[in-house]
């Protein structure tokens, strides 16, 4: 087990009427809030309403940035910090998913910053203050909500960048299982599918001895393979979204990576799919994992054969042929191609081509994604890695 | 899933070196330090030499209060809130486990009261200031290094009583695996058993729909069958003791219990039996868990097939005759004895009379641990229920 510090301040709220209360948790941290949110759903379902029903009561006032998109821009992010000074905004109030609150991240950062934002994503400068920041989250995914991490893109470049600084962690963040019930099925698997790369790019990770952690990512990854399939099939099924939202936030608050040499290609891989095809994250993460797990198992195959053990329930232990590799490769292959099958069985795209994208950009993609050097851990990734990848996942 | 607040602030710092800079840590909260610890141990390890070269590296003064003993006394806690008063003390740095880490956050709220700080613990009334308490651990075990409460025992009445607040979060926690090598062994079965009894505490419920957090239960459960042994056979695995300080941190600060009714009759039977005879309270657990568990299963016997069948690895759903009630019965049985074995092997005593209990006392302490109402929610208890399980531990 490598050293670590671990750090998760955020307060979690989960409940059912959980953000009819959200004025009295933002009345400890601010006067004047900034509302950010996305499209129109957070009206057409009564949220919207809601939390200015709250906010008024705790005699809050508030301007608000609407319009957040997947993908979420540098452009908005500007013309939050704008507003916020104009306003002189003291919180920040994110009511969506991971677009709309790490879009929020980056505001809080902003403000408090004379030179551009975009120097915290590409110039390893870190913030020295950050606006405070309160979520209500509307969908499990992206795992914003508990964590420290912002990821927006550059319109003009197609550069997709990470901030990761402690100060970005939300002071609360307020989960409604109810909120999910009207969530279109696309969504929820993109989501879902996020969560569990989450968790994926934390447990594939050569160093070993973290026998605790690795039984709480198994414990998380099977959480999604079950409860996934549970709310596509009944939207409003309660406890099911509340476990899911749960485990969202847990999968990328930081613990399930204490001790571990965290992995991330695939999600860069993605990163650059999404920034050049403007895919959902999730989407692209249904295509990009089984074709970096195809590319890489070889590296640590014994991973791969816990994975198969403990999260698919294969039973490698009491094959009596075992030892041989040809078995351990066909038991890899199956696990591989049924974690693939399952994303397809949420209705999603887990080839490029399916997804109505060709090798025209590979080689640009691959170079971007390595620009400032290989990729991952489980296995080290240079440019042509990725481009095979890429290839594989065509 | 029941709602709820989720919160754990505590900083965790594992490493090999970590203790080797808490003065860093201390900086950022005060000046004046009150170093609280228990025995000789602490100086003949090297360890009480590398805090206090700390401290002074970053220029921190500081007084201490050697000498807590388990299950640790309030007359205790009095002397050291009058040092602090005294010495005008901002921090209380916890160097030792349980007992330790208790007593400095009783001293921490009893600093910032006027009144008696046994209010805090019998009163029901809430601190509404605590000094910031940081936390060296020597020893997995009691979870206080993450958690919120205080377990500390009245000497004249043999009261032992907690007090939960968020106050008394410890702003940070320092895990040092090395610091467990010279452990005896008699403390790292109870501290191992107190581990497991915290997460059992939790699984076993009565409301259901927790999947995601049965999931994280049984994966701490798992680590501790697993990994306690292992440094019991060798006390200088790093890895191994890195992962139990690692589990006994989330055992017990607060997520594990997330979305669950929690029971803890368990540890309200056994703090009377520690109060009454002052055997560890880990010691006590592994006599009391058992006896609890062969009285209480009837209730949810479900809850026990789901431990048997992913905790201790029994294949329930393979068997033919699954579903006839003698056969549940009997994979439950055969599950509570693997579990008493369990603990049996660690050298522990797992019956009253080998730990020199009789039951002359039986009466008074079923009175006490019920004197506030019913003990539990797997299984309401009385007075009388709480007598029979004394009994059946005997």
């Amino acid at each position: 087990m490598r050293q670590f510090t671990a750090y998760t301040p955020t307060k979690i709220i989960l409940g059912a009427d959980a953000h009819r209360n959200v004025g009295a948790q933002v009345l400890e941290y601010g006067r004047k809030v900034l509302l950010v949110y996305g499209g129109q759903s957070l009206k057409s379902n009564g949220t919207y309403q809601d939390i200015v029903d709250s906010l008024e009561q705790s005699n809050l006032s508030f301007v608000e940035l609407g319009g957040v998109q997947p993908n979420p821009k540098l452009s908005l992010v500007y013309q939050g910090i704008q507003l916020c000074r104009k306003e002189k905004i003291d919180f920040i109030l994110a009511a969506g998913g991971g677009s709309v609150i790490d879009t929020a991240k980056a505001i809080a950062a902003g403000v408090c910053y004379e030179g551009d934002v975009w120097d915290f994503f590409v110039e390893g400068k870190a913030p020295k203050k950050m606006l405070p920041v309160g979520v209500i989250l509307t969908i499990p995914a992206a795992g914003s909500e508990a964590g420290c991490a912002s990821v927006i893109t550059k319109e003009d470049t197609k550069e997709k960048r990470t901030l990761v600084n402690e100060l970005a962690f939300p002071k609360f963040a307020i989960l409604n299982p109810s909120l999910c019930f009207t969530l279109p099925k696309k969504q929820i698997a993109a989501g879902g599918t996020d969560i569990f790369a989450h968790v994926m790019e934390r447990y594939f990770e050569p160093v070993g001895g973290n026998e605790f952690s690795d039984r709480l990512c198994e414990a998380t990854m099977i959480t999604v393979l079950e409860l996934l399939p549970r709310v596509m099939n009944n939207p409003r099924d309660y406890d099911a979204w509340a476990n899911l939202m749960w485990a969202g936030s847990i999968a990328h608050n930081g613990i399930l990576g204490a001790g571990r040499q965290e992995d991330w290609a695939s999600h860069n891989i993605e990163h650059e799919l999404s920034a050049e095809y403007d895919i959902a994250h999730g989407a692209g993460l249904a295509i990009i994992i089984p074709a970096w797990m195809r590319y890489v198992y070889k590296k640590h195959p014994e991973r791969f054969l816990q994975f198969a053990e403990r999260v698919f329930g294969t039973k490698t232990s009491e094959n009596t042929y075992l030892n041989s590799e040809a078995y351990k490769e066909e038991i890899i292959q199956t696990t591989i191609d049924g974690l693939e099958e399952f994303f397809r069985s949420l209705g999603q795209a887990t080839r490029l081509s399916e997804a109505g994208i060709d090798d025209s950009r590979f080689d640009i993609m691959a170079k971007r994604a390595t620009q400032k050097g290989s990729l991952g851990s489980f296995m080290k990734l240079e440019t042509e890695d990725v481009l095979n990848i890429y290839r594989m996942a065509l």
